[in-house]
């Protein structure tokens, strides 16, 4: 919660157990969980990356921070990204996952994997 | 926060920028910054989504709660939906986007393009 | 072209030169070669899997044949299978590749990591 | 088949029907039909377009041609973007469509959606 200083307009930070909890509301009230199987989830998420990508194709090499971009163009790619993480989050709920526990863990492993050098 | 009483065990939430201050103290301690163009790790992205598929592939429909799946299979998949979210949350930030926010504004949109029908 | 038979109302085979010189000639009339870099056409292709992902998102397991698809399921599932091959296709030549050549190497390839039993 | 000229060394173009021949075929005799569903082949085929992105994902922006890379670089590169194909070439099998007459028709309907100028 340090980030109070450095973002000191946002009251919390947004916790993926918060995300789950919303989209799998969300999915309930609609009746849509019969659509969420695990495979359907994961060819939604592969459509949402699909039109992620659709935003960069034609971009040649881009810049960190998008310096060039207009404001409606970052809104569409805040979007999309959105879209990713909302089908994963709702992936990783229907199988019985913590995503948020498993993502702690992989940032461990990947740190044992590639060792700091002295 | 009411999920405490669901999983006890957990003392608190996982939060997108938790994992966003620890991916980017992971790339900046290796000197890994300069190759985290948006571009490049939107490629990234797409290859850990391709692993995650890999997993799917061979297995016809799956339940939800994965019933039959060995735990092995489970932490894989762990450790590849982890993969494609640490990056996810990697894209976002070098594009300067508030991935939490960017998500809770996409449900409220979600949830004016489906209405609740009475 | 033992499949005159099979097929007889088709004069010929499509071959991948074929495409190769058609989207080839495509692009260069309209002076789209410019943006035809290699990542470019990657992520282009990405986005077309993306689009054929969708096709199949909510549908659940599909059997072979497409049984119960209608007329303009079907139509949209051969353009966007279409316009997966033809973002290969360019992809491949952009690189320098011969992509035909290229695959018959691999299912030899192929065979050789997974040799026929007895 | 003018480009006998330009690639003297070639006998004849590869043809889309060849490559579904002899995948079907190699399937076929290793008793592989029962896996092949369509969206377990379109799963298989993410799995493929993701070891594709994977050799691009580091590199930044790549010219044409490949000028810099290694020949195993660029042989390893066949053999991904050939394993997409054929995965590809598998899908439209299954789902029953023609590949290469679809290819065609998708060609002359780009030409009508983006026509030339004057």
């Amino acid at each position: 919660m340090e980030s109070t200083n450095k973002f000191p307009k946002k009251f919390k930070d947004v916790s993926l157990e918060e995300l789950r909890d919303k989209v799998a509301e969300f999915a309930k009230v609609r009746n849509w969980d019969k659509f969420h199987s695990p495979r359907n989830l994961l060819l939604a998420l592969v459509g949402e990356v699909g039109e992620l990508s659709e935003i960069f194709q034609w971009k040649g090499e881009v810049e960190r921070g998008l310096p060039n971009w207009s404001s409606d163009d970052k809104k569409h790619l805040e979007e999309e990204i959105s879209d990713v993480l909302l089908y994963l989050v709702q992936l990783a709920d229907v199988c019985g996952l913590d995503l948020g526990q498993a993502a702690l863990s992989k940032i461990v492993k990947n740190a044992q994997k590639y060792p700091l050098r002295d």
